[in-house]
């Protein structure tokens, strides 16, 4: 894919309120880093949030790890990069 | 729409590859406004460069103002702050 389709994707996966919620929480941990346990209460059922957060990943955005029983998610980073060069620089073709 | 679902609508705009190039060659055009003359380069036609421009002023992104012939864009100044927000505090439900 192309510079801006990357980006395009991590925007649309961002496009919906409980994905933009979950990623908020981790992007916003201070740890910045989050267990699942910690952004769980978004107001839907764990199997919606394992749903997003498998979304999140594949569009990018988040990283996870697994660590005894808790899976661990932080912003992936080249995220900022890419968001902060959409403001300077021009999307490549 | 609360919090989350204004800033979910503005990423969903960019989660399209035309409007993400039309939005970056707003946001970082050196004189921090952009005439559609300067970037409807993004190779669609120009009825489609408009439908997208559109959409990114209904969606908070885009500001314009008509200045004789052309029409001027620029990044609406509550865009940074909602992005910004994202990262720094948890997007309120």
């Amino acid at each position: 894919m192309e510079e801006a389709e990357v980006t395009a994707v991590m925007f649309k996966a961002l496009g919906d309120p409980v994905r933009l919620r979950l990623f908020s929480k981790v992007a916003s941990h201070p740890d910045n880093e989050a267990c699942v346990c910690d952004i769980a209460d978004v107001g839907v059922s764990q199997p919606t949030v394992s749903h997003h957060l498998k979304k999140l990943k594949e569009a990018g955005l988040l990283v996870s790890e697994r660590r005894g029983t808790w899976v661990y998610y932080r912003v992936d980073p080249g995220v900022l990069a890419a968001m902060g060069k959409l403001l300077t620089v021009p999307a490549a073709a």
